[in-house]
Order: structure tokens, then sequence, then C-alpha cells
């Protein structure tokens, strides 16, 4: 939990956001706020929200508060941050196997702004799937685990 | 496309129908018209059609001619089913790797029609995630293919 952005604490919560929020972007950080990581993942997060005015709103989620929605989304790695826009899930192709989230933390301020933007003007335009803005080597790499394989 | 089902032949479409079907399931069927395993499916959603009642609403889609869901839904292998409930993409615990879709035929009328009535009672309890009630024998297995990977 940071203290400068709000926090989302239960399904409804969540429900109430992605649904009621209307032509701006949803932006969920899924995480733990202890986690170093997510500490250094937070901080672009709220030194960013001001300069997104009315394109963008920021969350951050204590995943273990939300098991439904850790499994919903899929959530193995934290942080993962996940995007919507008038309740639609907004997928981004960041060059990794996964669409549906940005595991770990953005590099730097600039980064998260720019992807933010990107999706901004790709949801204007009725795009579902953006295409990341990032240099790869900005994003991070995990292995992707996948259970039951 | 089936002739008994109504098809839906582009993203705005599909968009209208997800985000203005209020209270009852929407299936989507993405696939291919003249495929044989589309052709056994689509017998299956028809006679299940009427069945359903206020319960859900059932349309047929041409993969190729929404490209853009086409990767939204990373769908590799048709037909592919995908569920919504008030906007929402339901998720569907098959037993496979994939909770986003079932891919493949259903084995019988019967087997869809458990399936959509536990997805229905489900969402009315505020489910997003589903236990598939299915014999997981009754449920197609394939390999996944994992592009990059």
């Amino acid at each position: 939990m940071s203290f400068l952005l709000p926090s989302l604490n239960s399904k409804k919560d969540i429900d109430d956001v992605i649904r009621n929020t209307a032509d701006k972007i949803v932006v969920l950080r899924f995480g733990r706020q202890y986690d170093v990581t997510c500490l250094q993942l937070d901080q672009i997060l709220e030194k960013s929200s001001a300069d997104l005015g009315n394109m963008a709103v920021i969350y951050t989620v204590e995943v273990d508060e939300v098991p439904v929605y850790r499994r919903y989304f899929d959530i193995t790695l934290i942080p993962s941050t996940i995007f919507f826009f008038n309740s639609q899930h907004i997928k981004v192709d960041w060059e990794t196997a996964d669409h549906t989230k940005f595991i770990g933390s953005f590099k730097t301020k600039q980064d998260f702004l720019d992807v933010v933007e990107v999706i901004y003007r790709g949801v204007m335009k009725g795009k579902v799937m953006i295409r990341s803005p990032l240099d790869p080597r900005s994003v991070p790499k995990y292995e992707l685990i996948y259970k039951d394989i």
C-alpha cells in the first residue's frame, strides 16, 4: 500500500472501479506493500500520478486480499500491473509471452508515462491490443511457469 | 456461420453485444463455418439455444473477420468458445492450462447446457472464475503452442 496512491481492498472495490471509470485508463498494481520491487514500482507510479492528468488513474491492490482476482488474472509474480479502459482489460504486447500484464517494475517514470500515453492513444482509436513503446531491454524478463504442464 | 444462430461480423458488433447484454451469459463461438469441428459444435449450440431461455445468448464469429479479437483472445485453435457476463470475460477451469476459452466441440448438448447453467449460477453469486462441471474426459485435449517460447 502506497501512502499516495489509493488502494482497493476487495473484489467489490475493484469491480466498482473497473465498471465505473469512464474514458480513463485504470491502472491496477497487484502486489505486496513491503515487497522490494513493489516499493520501487510504487515510487514510480506515485511520481507519475500527477502527470497523468485525466488520462489515467492508478490504484494499488494487495494481491493476498483478492485471491479471486489473483487466480482470474493468473498472477504468479508480483508486482503485476494490469490496464483497463471502459471496463475492458487492455492487453499490451511487451514482446514477452504474456500480454495480459506487466510484470516487475518499470525502469523509469518516463517509461511508465510513455506506456500510459501509448495505451491512451490506442484505446482512443478503439484498440484493445497495444504494442508497447518500451525498449524490450527495459521490460523485465521472467521465467513463465505453467502449472500442470 | 450457422443459419440458426446470429453471427457477429465485426469488432464493433462484438463490442456492442458484450457491452449491452445485461444479466445474460454471452457465448461467443469463434471459428470457421465450414470447419468440421465447428459444424459439430454449431449443431450442439443450435439445439441448446432454445433451452437456455433467458440465461444465455449464443453468437457465432468468423474468426478471420476479427483479427484483432483473434489476437486479443489468443485464438490459435478453432472452434474456441468464450463466455462473458455483464461485460466481463468469465474464465472457466476446464482442468486444462487455458481458462480463458473452451477449445473444440462439446461432446453433447447436455454437456453444454450443464456448463452454461453452472456458469450462470456462479456469476449470480459474483464469481468470475468457474469450475467446469464436465468430466475432464469430455474436454478435448490440445497441445498448447506458445509462440516464441
